[in-house]
């Protein structure tokens, strides 16, 4: 008998569709495109599932949609981790699984990027730790 | 001669599609189709009609456009009524009365849901009442 | 079988014995008495009974003694609404539901009229839909 | 034709049926009474009334009842000035005007005595002159 | 020579006269009464009192006629201990000692009930040993 | 025997000056001047002298210098009521008392106006009685 | 050789669609549309472009568009200006400078509209100027 | 008939006399003195004044001094905007419509530079602009 | 059979070694080992211990010791009361009950002392009542 | 030639030598031990070290003597994280990089544990994973 | 060749004139001039200078017209320490060195003297050493 | 006769066994035995010593121990000023005077660093005059 793939949805808030070019001593030089794909080679035996969105509502439209169709989500909310009640409901509306994810390292930079609304309402979250912590974030979901 | 029927709106915000499915033990099992019929039949000199978006700036579209064209507004906004100034904003611009509406008590949930950005802008808020609270608001747009 | 009246208490907290004649352009020019006729007029299979204090251990006392006595309470604390941890503890501690009014919208008044320390321990509140507030709270009772 | 005299009602909260014994370094040794016969003397064609009260929902009562029967009222709400939006309330019921009085100088005592809630619904206020305070209040509602 | 009995009254404020039904599972079965019995039994030389009042301001009168007349007053002021600077002010104002006595423990409950202004001006406070916290203060009063 | 005549300094600060023409809904009509020869005619016996600065630092020298040379001062310092340490500083350093007013009352106005630096170091505060608050001022200087 | 048109985008966010109607106290009653063709006559040698959403991810969507295309962005983010991390991170995400515009004096109305998370990534901001404002932005573009 | 130049006076606050040398990496390499002779030579039919001051007091002297003399004032008021309730007080007695200018824009800089207590009585605010920032407010009173 | 004596561990925290000489009027003028003899003769059947430390993570590591071995522990945590979330988090790990002390009232001193991360962990706190607290606190233990 | 083994060190903080048996709802009921040991095995080619203690300035202590013997360390804090100035210090000054580790979801916790202090001086934070977070670390260090 | 003098400015502020005489309780008896000419004794080959004003923006001018002409400045901005952004700008304005003096110590008195803008542009801060201060402060710009 | 020498102790907290090491684009490149040698070769007829401690219960033991046996004690320490109410404790039980010291001026770092709870119990402060601080202190205890 064939163990099916774990189904996994990498989920990309507003802006982070500049990675790449955006603030790169921030954010690196690398765009999402690369590390997804090689996402997929390190993990062959996982569905890995990718979408970005600038707009909230479509954020909150995906992760109701993701609900019982994937085995667990990677969410970056970019600035809307810091600011929107209506995702964090989303969050916690839905039995699937989040993980959250930064990143940068929040801590370092302004005082409205400390505060993670979304937090509470994942199982954890990775910060910090560049485009590693997507890598890591999935070998949670398969390994756990 | 005969006389109009009221036309009322009911506006639902961010994951007030999941009405029966999320947190059960917060906002109950029942979806707002039965109870949109519900109504239709309570009230059946009323127009009643129903839109939802998870996305603020729908929303505010939505707000807008129905300024004049309904006699008054039941605008539940989900998580946006704690951080949106500018769908408040479309509150205070139109004409049209506004009911907010709170299916659960938000005032024994966390902090974060204890303030209402659009509250100052509305006729009147019903908090807590579930369900039943969009039957009190269309009786007083119908009675007032 | 006779289906005994459901027994509703009406409880007003301090200088709303002066409706109608205190700050019309808040409150309006209608004094409590005319309602309390019409909504007995309305409701005539209810058992409604109204009492006014302006000392706020006399309502703690009210409410106390109305617990198991009535099937509903609508309280009006007025301006204890905002300041008395006391009255919110014999809401608290009556089995007995208490729905909350605010006549005025008070989310448009001064920042010391937008705390509620009773609204938690309420089954609901209602605000801003003037005296037509307390139809609406009777009616949840019976229709509940 | 005979000029009537000028009525004043003086009310006094919670503790100030203590003056001259309670923290006489802070309130002085003299008891009010012989304060209120001097100021009987002091003005002869004035219609002096004093009341005192430790209960918060009495004074309110008071308040309301001297409205229109007083040309002007001086309350000194002793703690109540600090924590009562009910008793700021009656205040701003009336129409007869209200002073505030602190015998004491609030502003030399501890941080919750620094804000008079009553002080914005009150014609002025006059602190920290002692027992002199009543006699200037009542010159204020003679002479002005 | 006959030495005198130790006076000592106990007072209740707001909600404390529904011990035993009020929230059980916060503030235990048993009504106040089979304590106070028992405590006159445990100390058979001390004259014990015991009064309850949910009106503040009567709790303010009881706090100024108990001066001088008793040798110790053991307060449990219920909700106005977070709220009232009036009673704290009685407290102040006599020369009696008070030991403030919170029944259960109030660092585990709600935010509002986290302060205690009486407490500086008491002797000292017993806060979350139940009703054995009376006997302790009594004890307190008796051996010091 | 000739009694001296009692020596009273009055120290206007910023904007003063525009008393009359400024905002005449708050401050009035009256410029200060009517005002002074008002108040020099009703007290007769006492020396009264007027300054006027819209300097923060002059106001300082002012009340340096009038210290021992007055037998009080009565200090109006407008805007500087809210923000001076170093004024504050000056009215602690000196012997001779300093009553505080204010025209208009502040607890009406903006928030920034609430606090005042000054009243604590102040024997006491006028504040609200308009122009009268002078007159009130002198005539404790005089009778206390 | 012919000197190329300076492209200048104007982007308005949620309810500046309502201009001319909504509020007119506070926004007057032109709409954008003939200052828009006011400005392109004004400035005739300028490729001046247009656009407006009441949704915060077009806006996002739109600031990214924009980058290297147009020489300067003028941006009204209405009722987001106060709220949105996103979208201040998509104006710090571009290297085309943008300037903020309020046409009424946010500083003269709630406390929730003097925060603008946008100014910090702006190159400036001109508030409460009126449509006057976007002249003055386009010619700091022109000629600085 | 000859139409009389537009007067303007352009106050600068303190420090600003060092503009040129002081911080050249927040505030330019440009003295305000050859920022004044482009203005004149722009604006040949206005007629600019220009004066500076590190006197709170002056500045406030200045500002009633101007009022009804010119048609506008363009006001930097340096440190003080973030301080001064008096300079506040002065333009809000005054007729004269005021503009504020900040140099740089104060939103990158400390939170203490965050506040302008100016802004509310200003017509209006140009921040971050530089030098430019005075041809745009003289333009706005020009042409409005 | 022989019943096992009540096994109790006293903790002192920081400076607590001090007592007796360190700031009298504070803590009055006793070292503890007179009081801690005076309570083993107090309760001959009970088995108390007694440790010091001025180390943070030793006062952790005696809590930890403690659990099990004890039938209760009475803490007095000195400074550490005010901000040791390692050692509250050692208090809400184990099983064995603990009572907070304070020897002195620490309402009445400065507002870091005003708040106790340990009390929600505990069982109750005696506050203020002297060396006699440790008394009380024993015959809980015994008694409950 | 041989590739020398990555050297990590795990430092554990208060309380966490009680895993396994202290609060498992919230910690789980696998000691360390255990988990040290997989992890041994998982990383055959890591030099792993592994220390605890309960006392603030040993972890300082270790943190000091780390820098530089060790590729990598793993700091999971304990109660220490939200208050230790002095542990962020040591973190701050040391060249080895440090990731933050937390067992539990703190963002589901008492607010006094939402602040991280040391977050901002390590590369990045692994929260709410369980003891998977120290494997995720390890591997971070090791692929990076 | 002869080493020149180093030129070192003594900046007071408001009420250091009065110094000896104003509060001796917090300042002590001793007035400036005999420490200034204690000073010019002790360091024979250092060029002294002392200036005092009230006035802010006269320690503005003194600041600005120092830079350059003293090696360094040592300033005792009195009140104005913890008001003026204005004065801390002419400190971070120039090139000069300035230390910062506080005779007594501010940490021990109100609230409002805790906080000091100026210290963070200036080099450091003496703080509670009297008069002697001021030496240890010349010392450091002799030998550092 | 002799004169016995001073005796002074040294005492710094955590991370300063760094100093040279750490950061020293903020502490400098000096180890502190550099200096301790430094300021025994220039106060010769002064006893000092010097210790070091990570632990802050062992700071705490050493001020204790230090009481009575030396003239003065100067103190840094570390990132124990911000968060140790116990290790304040400890200044404020002893009779020897302490003067605290900052090598960097905290002002100028984070808001974390800007309270130092020590000062109050302190003779005086001294900060961000490097090590220089040191001798200057010294000098304090023998020449004051």
């Amino acid at each position: 008998m064939v163990k099916e793939k774990i189904r996994i949805l990498i989920i990309h808030g507003p802006n982070l569709n500049l990675l790449g070019s955006r603030q790169p001593e921030i954010y690196g030089t690398k765009g999402f495109d690369n590390t997804f794909e090689h996402l997929k080679t390190l993990f062959p035996n996982t569905a890995l599932s990718y979408i970005q969105s600038n707009i909230e509502g479509e954020l909150i439209d995906k992760v109701q949609q993701a609900d019982g169709k994937f085995d667990g989500i990677i969410l970056n909310a970019g600035g809307y981790s810091h600011t929107s009640v209506a995702l964090a409901d989303a969050v916690a509306a839905i039995k699937t699984p989040v993980i959250g994810i930064h990143i940068s390292n929040i801590y370092k930079r302004e005082p409205e990027r400390h505060t993670d609304l979304l937090s509470k309402y994942c199982v954890g979250t990775i910060t910090g730790l560049g485009l590693k912590g997507y890598e890591l974030a999935i070998r949670y979901y398969i390994e756990k």
